[in-house]
């Protein structure tokens, strides 16, 4: 899938207007940041790199782009498009890392002629995949030892649900509702059935019938269509006690789950397991801890970021050269819209284990901590690539190593301060 | 593209249930509607119905999709899906439509084999695309006869963007930062330069003098890099009176606007319009209205909803065969999820002009003001397409038939009540 007009217009013109003016081939750096956090979070997830990866690797102008594009831009730059490869170099932060305000979690260089032309898509993957993948992490950490199926699909677009899908699997989500995650990324998909497949039937006990005939008793019964007690009785009566769990998507879920877990172990089915879904977020999740509940289902809250649907990540040109090629730290002094010049690295200052700081320099520092950029692409070749698994083990590091305070769900600062040095 | 996969797991297991069971070719109808709008809207706008029609046709399983899902269902599911080809009828709220609680923007109907499988696509597509359109209409309300040019594919996923940008064209925006959205729908594209392209120069005025010379004095360059007063002197002082525009994108706007366009004047350049950008959204292009702004740019805003980025459309089954082939109305009765079984049609009740009701009804009516539902499938061809214009034409129309209260921008109720007959 070709991705070189995933890209804003501007871009364009300032490609053509910087090779009218014979900008176009300095050196540049360009970093992606957040000014800050969405509000009320203590952290960020990175997510989307392996995303961007992709995305790079078909960015290419073809014949109907640039056929299109015969009418946006001037011939010189047309030229150009035509044989556009990135060729420069890029260094992040690993999928699964933390971030914090002014984390330079990408940092692309090149000339400003192709390093400009990442920028539209570069931000769209990382804006989106980072905001679903720091609700996800909230979610996890609330939901504990207990997994989480996302099922937010139908929530988002069609193609933002598989991304939202694999950056919730990255951040610790078992299982997603999506098939194209599983067909594409390798995402463990799940389902049984909704409330569409009860009322297909005569009866409650007709479509349970068939599910448990088709499925298996180790399936999941919905069992809220109707009457929730009725059903469970119907479910284990059917079943039999190998019946593997029944979803409840509705009323105040708490007390029904402990409804449904003393009718169940009543009916000896003690190890069918409960599962809870209907408009979840990382609140509800938490304030479920205490219920009896062996799974939980999330989706809308999931797919809409919780609250901050996009990162508000930004890709600000932070160097570049000069006429005569040495290299010149920049920065717009707009109002409000705070960014520092220069091309930075960044590491994690730990005491005993434990994240204390975010530490970003303008130059390559030693024992400062954990480095946190890592080389993704090379003189255009792409270096970066690993396995989701080793993103999903990386979560598991990344949460452990914050402070205690940055899994409160009630709303403050930065887990950890962010110190330019 | 193949939309086939862009479906949830759960889909097809209750698709597999019922051909165990017997039921998955019961004739079924199932409709899509919100059950609340998203708080305090007062009316929301159908999107997405055109890339419905889309995404159906390209809804095959083919190859690639077909050996994935050996894994997923068992073999009779999977001869059927290899055949599977939508052969039933859908009829829907034209795009540009407003809608309301209950409104059946989409009805679809067939055997439940079929219709269940559309679920999720369908869904994905109405709930990214009405949350984008009706957060749109209230945008190009407010701006009045003042031009938007949609801006935010840097802040939601790579695709999302490009149905974002189609959602803003048809409900009212002038153009689109996204390429692929000039590509794939017509939309007008636009843009000039960012931040980085000044800083990539060594003065502002080496940047502004290329951008002139490649892109005319028809261009808008930005003028809030370093110093705004400076910045507006300088491109008056190359570009002459002809200058296109100017761009700001930081500060308190409407201050800012009244002092540039002050200076403007006093330099002679009277007819340069003023754009501003920066987090703008509906609040905030309302209390620009009597600013000297002669148009807008909107990002990040737009392509969340506006703090709706979900329309809460859901699908649900309202009818189908008994095992005696009699059509029977259903509904769950699930806590605090109210639905309605039943077949349902809709019209639009007008008085002089002016919508005063939504009229959902059990039965075709006669003489119950505009019908809204129009034929999109029939017999699995799809016979709604319109061209992206007649939509947005209707945008406008559909606006004005709303009483004046849906057009306030403070919470409230739905603008007209919904009345089931």
């Amino acid at each position: 899938m070709n991705t070189a007009l995933l890209t804003d217009h501007y871009e364009l013109t300032m490609l053509q207007a910087a090779l009218t003016g014979g900008t176009a081939h300095r050196r540049a750096v360009f970093e992606v940041f957040a000014r800050r956090l969405p509000a009320g979070r203590r952290y960020g997830l990175v997510a989307g790199t392996g995303r961007i990866l992709d995305a790079i690797e078909n960015f290419r102008f073809g014949t109907r782009e640039l056929e299109f594009l015969r009418d946006v831009v001037d011939r010189r730059t047309h030229d150009f498009l035509a044989g556009f490869r990135f060729s420069g170099d890029i260094y992040g932060y690993r999928e699964g890392e933390t971030y914090f305000p002014g984390s330079p979690i990408l940092v692309v260089e090149g000339t400003f002629a192709e390093a400009v032309l990442l920028e539209t898509v570069v931000l769209s993957i990382l804006n989106h995949d980072c905001a679903i993948a720091s609700a996800a992490g909230r979610m996890t950490h609330a939901a504990g030892d207990r997994p989480i199926i996302e099922m937010g699909s139908r929530r988002t677009h069609e193609q933002a649900a598989v991304a939202a899908a694999r950056a919730a699997y990255l951040c610790g989500f078992g299982s997603t509702s999506n098939l194209m995650a599983g067909l594409r990324y390798g995402v463990p998909t799940a389902g049984t059935a909704a409330h569409a497949f009860t009322l297909l039937h005569d009866s409650e006990r007709a479509a349970f019938g068939s599910q448990l005939a088709s499925l298996g008793n180790g399936t999941t019964l919905l069992v809220d269509t109707y009457d929730v007690a009725e059903a469970v009785r119907t479910a284990v009566e059917l079943a039999g006690p190998e019946l593997g769990a029944v979803r409840i998507d509705s009323g105040d879920l708490g007390p029904v789950a402990v409804e449904v877990r003393n009718l169940l172990d009543s009916l000896g089915a003690h190890r069918t397991r409960i599962i809870v879904t209907g408009d979840l977020d990382e609140f509800a999740i938490a304030g479920l801890a205490s219920a009896p509940v062996d799974g939980y289902g999330v989706g809308t809250s999931l797919v809409t970021g919780s609250g901050a649907p996009t990162a508000n990540l930004v890709y600000k040109l932070v160097t570049r050269d000069d006429a005569t090629g040495t290299a010149r730290p920049v920065a717009k002094r707009s109002v409000g819209k705070p960014s520092k010049g220069g091309r930075k690295w960044a590491y994690r200052e730990l005491r005993d284990g434990t994240a204390t700081a975010e530490l970003v320099t303008l130059a390559p520092a030693e024992d400062a901590g954990r480095p946190l950029l890592t080389p993704l692409v090379r003189d255009g070749e792409i270096v970066g690539r690993e396995p989701l698994a080793d993103a999903r083990a990386r979560v598991r590091a990344s949460l452990t190593e914050l402070p205690p305070i940055a899994h409160s769900l009630s709303p403050g600062d930065p887990s950890i301060p962010t110190i330019f040095k």
